[in-house]
C-alpha cells in the first residue's frame, strides 16, 4: 500500500462533505471558501509519540487528541471549527493502527462537523501535526492580549483530572477503578471548549485554552495584556474523582500545572459575570471564576491567607 | 529558551507583514482575511530528516526546500501563495541551526512575499511541517483530474538535475566542480514555479508538481483523468550539466523518476500551445511539450521507434 492509498484510505473521512469544501484530499491542493464576513482562524499543532502521547496509546485516541488540541486553540479564539489537514509519520504500514487512527478521525471530526481536507504521510517517527481552520467575525475574535486589569478569570471546567489521568496510565497513581476510568477518559480524549469559545466571542476579554497548565496559561494572558493576575486557591474547580483522593498537594498541583484538560481560561467585566454564566448554561458549560485581573505584573496565588508567587512555587516549566 | 521563546526569535519573521493578517504568531490562533472572489488553497507537507533530506543538510537549505515543496503544490493549482505555518521538531536546542533555519525561512519568504503566520515547536526527531495558503478563483483552479485525451502534455524546465544533485551530495557521483554546484543547487534550494501557476490558469487544462518524478506524476494526471499519455524519450529536457554526464542511462532515469526538479506538469490544447508559450515567457519560464494523452490507459514512453510502457521501465515506486 503506497502513500496516496493510506491517505485515501484513512485520512480521507468520506462522510460528512462540508459544501465549504470545493475540492478535498486527492490533488496537490485542497480548495475551500470562507463565508462572507467571517476571518479564518488557524492553528497547527504537533503530537510526538513518548513526548505528547504514550507511544503504546490506542490510535483512535491518538487521533482525538490531535484533532482536540488543535479544536481547542479555535476555541480560545472564539472561532468555529470547518476543516482540518492532517500529516501523519508512522514507522511502518500498520494496518490495525491505521484501522483505528482512522476510527478516532472519524468519530470527532463527525461530532465537530470538520471535514478532513488534506493529508499527508510518510515512514518515520511516529507523529501527527494537524492544522484546524475555523470561522470568526474579526470584530470578536478572542486574544490573550486584551484582558485588563480589576476583570474575573474565569474557566470552564474542573481542573487537573487529564494531568491525574496520565499518572495512572503510566502506573504511578493507583486508584479505584470507576476513578481511574473517568481520569484516563479526560486524559485520553478530551472535548475541546468549541460551544464556549463561541458563547464568549463579544463577552470575554480576552480567552485561552488551559494546554500549558493553568499558571502557566493565566500567565501567557497577563504578561500579553500587561496586567498581573491573583489567583485563589480554594476556588480551582476540582471533579469529585479528584477531591476523592487522600493527596490534596498532587492534586492541586495537577490542577495548577498539568495542561491536558483543554478548558477555556477567560477574563470577564464582573458586570458581565452572570450574563456569561447564564450563556455559557445555554451550552451546558460551567463559569466558574478563580481569580481577578490586578495592576501588580506576576501571577500570584493566594492560598488561604497566605499569598505565593508563581516562582515560589517551584513550577520550573515556565 | 523555551517553546515560545524559539517561535518568537526563529520561526516569527518580523519583516514583510501582509495587510490580510489580522494576527500572526503569538496567540492560540493565527486571523487571516482571504479576498473577496478568491477561494483558499491549501497544501501540507511533512519533511523528515534521513527520509526527505540529508541529516547533515544546511538548516537554511532544509527552511527553504520545506517552503518550496508547499509553495510547488500551490503553483500547481495556480494559486498565489499568502501565507504559512510552520511546525517544527528538534532532537535539542541548537541556536546555530536555528538562526541558519531562520535565515533560510526568511529568504524564501521574503522572496514570495508569504507570511510566517503559525509556528510550533517541539523536542523529538528532526522534521519540519508546513502548510502553505494560496488564494485562486474558483473557476481557474487548476487540478489533475481534468484532462483530455488529445491534448499536449508540457513541463516547465529541466528535469533530473536535483536527482542527480542528490547523488553528488551523497557521494555517487563524481563530476567536474562546476557541474556539481549547478545539480546541488537545483537539489537544496530548488524554486517552485509560483509564476508559471498563476500564468497557467484558464491556460492548462491540467496540472501537478514534478514531486513524485514526471512518470509517477504523469500517472496521476493520466489516472484521475481517465486517459493515458504517451510520452517521447528524445523530448524530455534535460540541462546542459546533466547532458554533460556521459551517462544517459543514469541521466534518463533521474529525469523521468527523480522528483525534487519541482517543474509543474501540464496540460494544453494544441491549439492553446503558442500562446500559452508566449505568456509563460512574460515570466521567462519555459514551455516544453513532451508529449500527448491519449484515450489508452497508462502511460508510455516512446524511445526512439521503440514503446514501452512504464511497468517495463522498472521503477518499482508507483
Amino acid at each position: 500500500m503506497n502513500e496516496f492509498d493510506i491517505i485515501d484510505q484513512f485520512l480521507n473521512i468520506k462522510t460528512g462533505q462540508r459544501k465549504d469544501v470545493i475540492k478535498g484530499i486527492g490533488d496537490d491542493c485542497a480548495l475551500v471558501k470562507v463565508p462572507r464576513g467571517q476571518r479564518l482562524a488557524l492553528s497547527m499543532d504537533t503530537l510526538i509519540a513518548g513526548v505528547h502521547f504514550l507511544a503504546d496509546a490506542n490510535a483512535a485516541d491518538v487521533a482525538h487528541k490531535a484533532v482536540a488540541v488543535n479544536l481547542s486553540d479555535l476555541s480560545a479564539a472564539g472561532a468555529e471549527p470547518a476543516w482540518i489537514t492532517v500529516s501523519l509519520s508512522l514507522p511502518e504500514f500498520d494496518e490495525n493502527w491505521l484501522m483505528d487512527f482512522h476510527r478516532g478521525l472519524k468519530k470527532i471530526a463527525d461530532f465537530f462537523t470538520v471535514q478532513v481536507i488534506g493529508g499527508d504521510t510518510c515512514r518515520g517517527p511516529l507523529s501527527i501535526t494537524i492544522q484546524a481552520h475555523g470561522f470568526v467575525p474579526e470584530n470578536v475574535f478572542l486574544q490573550r492580549s486584551t484582558a485588563q486589569a480589576g476583570e474575573l478569570i474565569c474557566v470552564t471546567g474542573n481542573l487537573g483530572d487529564a494531568a491525574l489521568g496520565l499518572k495512572v496510565a503510566q502506573g504511578d497513581l493507583q486508584v479505584p477503578p470507576n476513578v481511574a476510568s473517568q481520569l484516563l477518559k479526560k486524559y485520553y480524549t478530551p472535548y475541546p471548549r468549541v460551544a464556549a469559545g463561541i458563547v464568549l466571542r463579544g463577552r470575554a476579554t480576552a480567552a485561552i485554552d488551559i494546554s500549558d497548565g493553568l499558571l502557566a496559561d493565566v500567565n501567557h494572558i497577563s504578561q500579553q495584556s500587561g496586567v498581573g493576575a491573583l489567583l485563589r486557591w480554594e476556588r480551582i474547580p476540582l471533579s469529585k474523582e479528584a477531591q476523592s483522593l487522600d493527596n490534596e498537594e498532587m492534586v492541586m498541583r495537577a490542577a495548577l500545572t498539568g495542561g491536558d484538560d483543554y478548558e477555556l481560561c477567560f477574563t470577564v467585566d464582573e458586570d458581565e459575570l452572570e450574563s456569561t454564566k447564564q450563556a455559557l448554561e445555554t451550552v451546558g458549560i460551567d463559569c466558574i471564576p478563580i481569580g481577578r485581573l490586578t495592576g501588580k505584573p506576576g501571577v500570584r496565588l493566594l492560598h488561604h491567607k497566605e499569598e505565593l508567587t508563581v516562582e515560589a512555587l517551584g513550577y520550573s516549566h515556565f
